[in-house]
């Protein structure tokens, strides 16, 4: 047993370095139905978390389906759109079996525009929708005229300025840096996954030079209103570069490591680097949070959205001692947000090389969430996350700490037994 | 004795309550020989700290002397610059005579431009000059080509543009609100003394729009790459906004608070609320901190600049216990960081309304310094600070932490007790 030990341990020593080493870079917007493989066929969407029918679905996930479906065009009522999907007309697939992440309900549809992040070691390409703000969005699953007004500009007009000024700036270097940036970042108090605000203004800093060159003056007006009116811009885009780091971490021989932490609104998954492709899910936990004036725990949908691949790669959660702040938005104090990064480091591998934490004498932000270490102590991983109301239609109600369902760490650990041979 | 003690404490709670109830706005950018009086007069200067002659001047205040008058054209070679300052020709006077605050030398020339806050309660206004970034620049006594080239490109093309843009920006709005800023600033790691990263970045996201709306492309892009291309743009438009706020502090009867700290290379002095307008004065001290290559500690100059107005509103080291992504900038541990936000703490009236730290649990920042309070406990404030090379036409060499010399306080208290006949 001792080798064994030895193995795994050298196996999930490669996974963080892996990890911690790759190198996402933002280079462009795109057009889904061209990046994302399932988004091909007609009418199909993709959506948070591990797989899930429409049966099965929360509340917000089938407004966001309903939302997608009117904004195709392929239903003109939100009662047809139901029925398409009943039906399994609409194909559902999760991001994550197309490479791709998004908030919440998750839902990317074939017109919509994605980020594009690739990972310079590997050449892979990552894919993540755009940031609608707070509040009323598709992603949690409202789809109210508005909304869909909003969908339009963003990935209509808004896309064209951004992914053109994309190019420009790919032209002249290898894209934006995102590891330095969310390092950077993580220094002025963002954990990129509530608290975007510096992520999202250097940000700003980079495209602003670009987006002035390619496109007119009120275009350019209007898209820079749009990028400082949303200060949750950067998350999406940071989801993707966790991603890309995640998933350089995945199909390891032996290595206990997680690449994947997801939530569908009923279901949460994990995947497991030596056990790749596998999901081990459990039932979605309900976040404790601050609730919008209006709102209470008992309008709140389980847990939901890919966002929790940030604590997967060492951010979000793990960070949060590095984001004070934080806590208005999400509730507890400044105690808790230590605390909750002293839990992290206990059942991570290791510290993270770049993404440091200057309150905690610039250690790193604990990265590699352990399934041996999770059940050992019985302590599974937090997140901070937005919280949905559990109704179709009405939105995002708050935000959040939610510990995650101990039980796909449990599955995972019994078939690593078995996968390895060791019942 | 009893009674006086009363009165000086009302003194107080008013002084540090109109210096935070002050509303400093961004409202444009004029030409100094139009906003700052003395600089109407011909060949005159304004510099940082209290009152002093070219005889006296430190290398750095020399360099920029030197510095603005050929850029001003007033001589076309360094020796015939100071021949100029040497014989009296050009006129000195502290910008804290003239409304205005510039960091290190200090030097505003007439055909400077200069940002203009209000302050929206008295209807003041304040002058600051523009930034030219970090190393060789006129305000640490640097003054080769380079040096006037890029000043050239600030004061011409680049405030053209901005000027432009505030003036769109104040026509919809009221200006650029510095104290709401500032505040959203600490909350991302700022102290708005030596780390100014977030704060650029606020203003920077405010500013974008206008600049697209009033330029042509090509200056737009250059503005936009100039503030971007420095993460201390902001600390000039800081130290404006900390000038209108402690000013409103001054001139309150029995008031031991300090309505200003500044620095002239040589010497360093105070002024306090119910002494106004008299300066008390001591030799300037020498930083400690860390030195950029090829430079130590026997280079530096005694402490130079208006920026610990910074420190006498409330922020700078004052707020550094938010700031903590800072040591690798000036210096020391997070530790020490804490410590000097908590030795701020007892030399101080109150802790601020608006200036919070996350870490300290949203505690405000420790806002007026009481000239009793240092006596007693016999500790100076401290300030975070540049360092200027003692040579003129070198530039800055390093950042560090520097005690204020006590003399300071004691000559104010005696001449307080003088004043108010407690002798």
């Amino acid at each position: 047993m001792e080798s064994l030990k030895e193995e795994v341990e050298r196996a999930n020593s490669i996974a963080v370095e892996r990890m911690m080493e790759a190198r996402p870079y933002l280079i462009g917007l795109d057009e889904a139905s061209r990046a994302i493989p399932h988004l091909k066929k007609g009418m199909a969407l993709t959506h948070a978390g591990p797989p899930i029918s429409w049966e099965k679905a929360s509340g917000p996930l089938r407004g966001a389906i309903i939302g997608a479906a009117l904004y195709e065009g392929w239903a003109d009522t939100p009662e047809k759109a139901e029925r398409l999907a009943e039906t399994g007309e609409i194909a559902l697939q999760p991001n994550h079996h197309n490479d791709s992440v998004a908030p919440m309900a998750g839902v990317i549809s074939p017109s919509m525009r994605v980020f594009v992040v690739k990972e310079q070691n590997s050449s892979k390409k990552y894919y993540t929708n755009i940031n609608e703000g707070l509040g009323k969005v598709l992603r949690y699953g409202a789809y109210s005229k508005d909304v869909l007004e909003r969908l339009r500009y963003l990935n209509g007009e808004f896309s064209t300025v951004v992914g053109s000024a994309l190019s420009e700036l790919v032209a002249e270097k290898q894209g934006v840096d995102l590891k330095t940036l969310i390092a950077q970042a993580i220094h002025m108090g963002d954990e990129c996954h509530n608290r975007n605000v510096a992520a999202t203004s250097l940000l700003f800093r980079e495209l602003a030079p670009y987006i002035v060159r390619v496109s007119d003056r009120q275009l350019a007006e209007k898209a820079f209103k749009t990028i400082d009116g949303n200060n949750h811009f950067f998350v999406n885009i940071a989801m993707a570069a966790c991603k890309a780091m995640a998933e350089q971490a995945a199909d390891i021989k032996y290595s206990t490591v997680v690449y994947t932490i997801s939530r569908n609104g009923t279901e949460t998954g994990i995947r497991v680097s030596g056990l790749p492709g596998e999901w081990f899910t459990a039932p979605a936990t309900i976040p404790r949070g601050l609730y919008f004036t209006g709102f209470n725990e008992t309008d709140a949908n389980p847990d939901i959205g890919d966002s929790t691949i940030t604590e997967t790669a060492g951010i979000g959660s793990a960070a949060i001692a590095a984001s004070p702040a934080i806590v208005k938005f999400v509730g507890g104090d400044v105690r808790t947000a230590l605390e909750i990064t002293e839990r992290m480091s206990k059942i991570t591998i290791t510290k993270h090389k770049y993404f440091t934490i200057p309150y905690l004498e610039f250690e790193g932000s604990p990265t590699g969430v352990d399934v041996r270490k999770v059940l050992r102590l019985g302590l599974p991983p937090v997140a901070d996350t937005g919280i949905a109301h559990r109704m179709p239609g009405v939105g995002q109600i708050g935000a959040g700490i939610v510990e995650l369902p101990m039980d796909c760490f449990k599955k995972a650990l019994r078939r690593y037994a078995e996968f390895y041979g060791l019942l």
